[in-house]
C-alpha cells in the first residue's frame, strides 16, 4: 500500500509549484426546486474551463459514508491518512484560537459551568455565558504556575475555552472531568497510564483553585475539563514532499492545521479577494499553497443555500488572479461537503478538479457533482490528491526498477 | 482486505483459460493536434469487439500519482502488491540478463569505473565502453571461488555488469560500494546486520580481486557494486492460483519477472505475430499465458506517437489468432502507461478490457482510455486483475457459507 514513507522516498524537490485552492464544505445536494446543488446552480466559466481542461473526479474524506469533521478533512488533503492522525478535542480547540501549541504541551478543553452548593452541576454551560464574559473570567484563571508547569487559559466562545499545561514530563493519557451530565460532581481526573499521573495531579489542583477563585460567581461558578490531548506528531510536509509549503487562510482552525502539517502562515486580509492577492504576493517564495476559503461551509451550515452559490460565485470570478501565474498544477475541491439542506458537514464526496499540462483530460467541461462522477479520477481517497498533484508536478520519482 | 492467503483459500484448478495480454506502457496522453490518445488513434477493431462484449475499467499499478517501474508494473498485475514485494536492483538487473537466479544467491548490479592513481574515482561509467568490451571484461572477473561462494560475472550493456555470489549463508543486507560521484575512492562495503557480515567480506574481497586484474585495463580499471539484493519470496502463482502458467516474452527482463512467480517461460519468436502463435503452439499445455508486448512501451519512451500507434494497430491486427483459441477469459491492459508526450512511464490509469462469458459487459464499445472510465470495473488497483481473471474463469469458490 502506498503511504508517506513510501511518498517521501520519491518525492523531489523542483521548480514546479501547486495551489491546492479549498472551498470548505464545496460539496453539496440538489435544491428540490431545481434539482441542482450549490455549485452547479453557481454560474462558474473560469472553474468549468480549468475541468474542461483538466480531469476530475470524487473523493471521500474519510470513508464512504462517514462524516468529516474539519481536521481529519484537512488533514486527508494534505495527504495523512485521518483515522491513523487524530487530533485530539483540547489540541483541535488550541490550534482553533491561533494558540502557539508547542511539542509536549498538553491541551484540554473547558467549560464554565454551574455548581449548585451540594457540588453538583447544574448548568454544564454555565447559562452560555456571554463570550466577554468568558474572557473576564480566563483572566482570573489564567498565568498560573503549578509545581513548575505553567497554565494557559484563553477563551474560545460562550462557555468555551481551552487550558495549555505546559512543562516537563506530561501525558495526556488522563480522564474528562467532565461528567457529560447535570446532576452529578465533576468526576476527578485520572490518569490512565502511570507516566500520565503528574498530569492528573496538576490538572485536579488546577481546578481546585478555580473552583476557589469562581467561587460565588453563579452562573460561572465552576470549570470541567476534557479532551486532554498532545499535539500529534505528523511528519512536516517538506519533509514528506520535499514541498516549501505555505497557507492563506482568514480562520485561526485552519491555520492552526496548516501550521501542525509545517506551513508558512501567511499574513492575509479576510476576503476571497484578499487571499488570493496573498497568494500573488508570495508566489515566488513557495512552491505549494494552501489556499482555504471558509464561506462556502459556513453558509452551507446555515442552510443558506443562495449564499453559497453567491460565494462559489465570488472564488470563480478571483481565479483569473491565481490562473495568471500559470502554476503548473491547480487543485479544487473542498474538505468535504456541507449541503445547505442538511445545515451541516455531509458524507458525501467532494468534486475535485485537477489541472496541469500532464493530467489525462477527460469529457468534464463543467465542475459539478453530477459531472465529477464520470471524472477521469473517478470515486477516490482524498489522501490520493496530494500524490496526484505531485505527480503531475513531475516532483514523483519512479517507483522500482 | 482480500489478500494473497485469501485468494489461495479459495482458488481452484479449473479446465479453463485464462489469456493475460500485456501491452507495455499501453496508457498514453491525448496528442495536441487531435486531442486523442495513442489507444485512441489506432484504428482497432478486434479489441474494440472485445471491449464491446466485455467490461472495461482503468487501473492503477501502484497507487494514485505512483508512476511504476517494469518490476512493481508487473508485479501487481500478476497480483502481487508491488509495495509489499520489492525487488532489489541486483536482483532486477540479474533476471533481466535471464540469469537464473536460485533462491539464496545474492545478486549485485556492477558498474566498470575509472580509477586515478590516488585511488580516487575519475569516471563512474568508464567513459560507457562498449558492451563489447564489457563482455571481455566479464570473462576475466567470472568463475571466481572466494571462500566456498562461487562469484559469476555477466556483461548487461555498456558499462554495467551483475555479479552473482552463490553459496551458503550470504545474507544481502550490505552497502554500496559505489560512492554515486567521483572524485572520492570507492566504499568499502559494510554489513548492515551481523548475518551479512560474510557477504560483505566476500564482496570486498572479489572488488579486490577484480581491481588486480583490472589494473592498468583504463578506462574500466575498477569496479564499483550496488543493490545487493535476493530474490524474493514470491509464492508461485501456481501456489496461489492453482494455476499451470505460462509466459511469452521476448524481452528477457519480462521473462525474470514472470520466472520469480513460477511461470514456464515459453520459446518464441520476437516479433508479435510470433508471440501469438507460440499462443496457439502451447494453448493446450497451459492454463493460464502471460502475453507480453514490449514495443509500445519502446515507442512511448522514445517519445514516437505514431509507432506507438502502429505497434497497437499491429497486435490488433494478430488478436484473431488469439481469440479463435476462444479462451474463457482475456484481459488486455498494459503494466502501466508510457505516453509518448512524456517519453517515459507515467502515473496515468490504465486502460483494461475484461472479456469472458460471465463478465457483466458496461456500455464501452470501443477499447480507450477516456471511454474505459466509464467502464463497468470502475478505477480500480491492478492487484484486483488476476481475483477478475479467475472469477470470470470460475476458478474462485465462494467466500463464506
Amino acid at each position: 500500500m502506498v503511504d508517506l514513507e513510501l511518498i517521501k522516498q520519491i518525492s523531489q524537490s523542483s521548480p514546479t509549484k501547486i495551489i491546492l485552492l479549498v472551498m470548505d464544505g464545496l460539496g453539496g445536494l440538489p435544491h428540490p426546486a431545481t434539482g441542482k446543488t450549490e455549485l452547479e446552480t453557481a454560474s462558474t466559466p473560469n472553474l468549468d474551463k480549468l475541468a474542461g481542461e483538466g480531469v476530475c473526479g470524487l473523493s471521500d474524506p474519510v470513508g464512504a459514508g462517514i462524516t468529516p469533521g474539519s481536521g481529519p478533512g484537512h488533514l486527508a488533503l494534505f495527504g495523512y491518512d485521518p483515522v491513523n492522525f487524530s487530533i485530539g478535542r483540547g489540541v483541535f480547540e488550541t490550534i482553533g484560537i491561533d494558540f502557539d501549541l508547542q511539542p509536549g504541551d498538553v491541551a484540554a478543553r473547558g467549560n464554565f459551568s454551574t455548581m449548585d452548593k451540594a457540588g453538583l452541576i447544574t448548568d454544564r454551560r454555565a447559562g452560555r455565558i456571554s463570550t466577554e464574559k468568558n474572557t473576564e473570567l480566563c483572566r482570573l484563571l489564567d498565568g498560573m504556575t503549578i509545581e513548575g508547569v505553567s497554565v494557559f487559559v484563553r477563551p474560545v466562545k460562550e462557555h468555551r475555552f481551552i487550558t495549555v499545561f505546559r512543562g516537563d514530563g506530561l501525558a495526556a493519557d488522563v480522564t474528562d472531568s467532565d461528567p457529560e451530565q447535570s446532576g452529578v460532581s465533576p468526576k476527578t481526573i485520572a490518569a490512565l497510564k502511570p507516566e500520565a499521573v503528574k498530569m492528573a495531579d496538576i490538572a485536579n489542583r488546577f481546578v481546585a483553585r478555580a473552583k476557589t477563585i469562581l467561587a460565588g460567581r453563579v452562573p460561572a461558578n465552576m470549570v470541567i475539563m476534557r479532551g486532554f490531548s498532545k499535539r500529534p506528531h505528523l511528519p512536516g510536509m517538506n519533509e514528506i514532499y520535499k514541498l516549501k509549503p505555505a497557507a492563506i487562510a482568514d480562520y485561526p482552525m485552519y491555520r492552526g492545521l496548516a501550521r501542525l502539517v509545517g506551513m508558512q502562515i501567511l499574513e492575509t486580509g479576510a476576503t476571497i479577494k484578499d487571499e488570493f492577492k496573498t497568494l500573488t504576493r508570495n508566489y515566488n517564495d513557495f512552491d505549494f499553497f494552501f489556499l482555504h476559503v471558509k464561506e462556502t461551509d459556513a453558509a452551507g451550515e446555515d442552510g443558506d443555500f443562495d449564499r453559497k452559490v453567491k460565494i462559489i460565485e465570488e472564488v470563480d470570478k478571483a481565479l483569473p488572479e491565481l490562473t495568471a501565474r500559470h502554476p503548473d498544477v491547480i487543485v479544487v475541491t473542498g474538505d468535504h461537503s456541507t449541503p445547505a439542506l442538511l445545515k451541516g458537514h455531509s458524507w458525501h464526496p467532494v468534486p475535485l478538479l485537477l489541472n496541469s499540462r500532464w493530467c489525462r483530460p477527460d469529457r468534464v467541461t463543467k465542475f459539478s457533482e453530477s459531472a465529477c462522477i464520470t471524472g477521469g479520477l473517478g470515486r477516490f481517497p482524498a489522501t490520493q490528491i496530494m500524490p496526484l498533484a505531485m505527480a503531475n508536478a513531475l516532483k514523483l520519482a519512479k517507483f522500482g526498477a
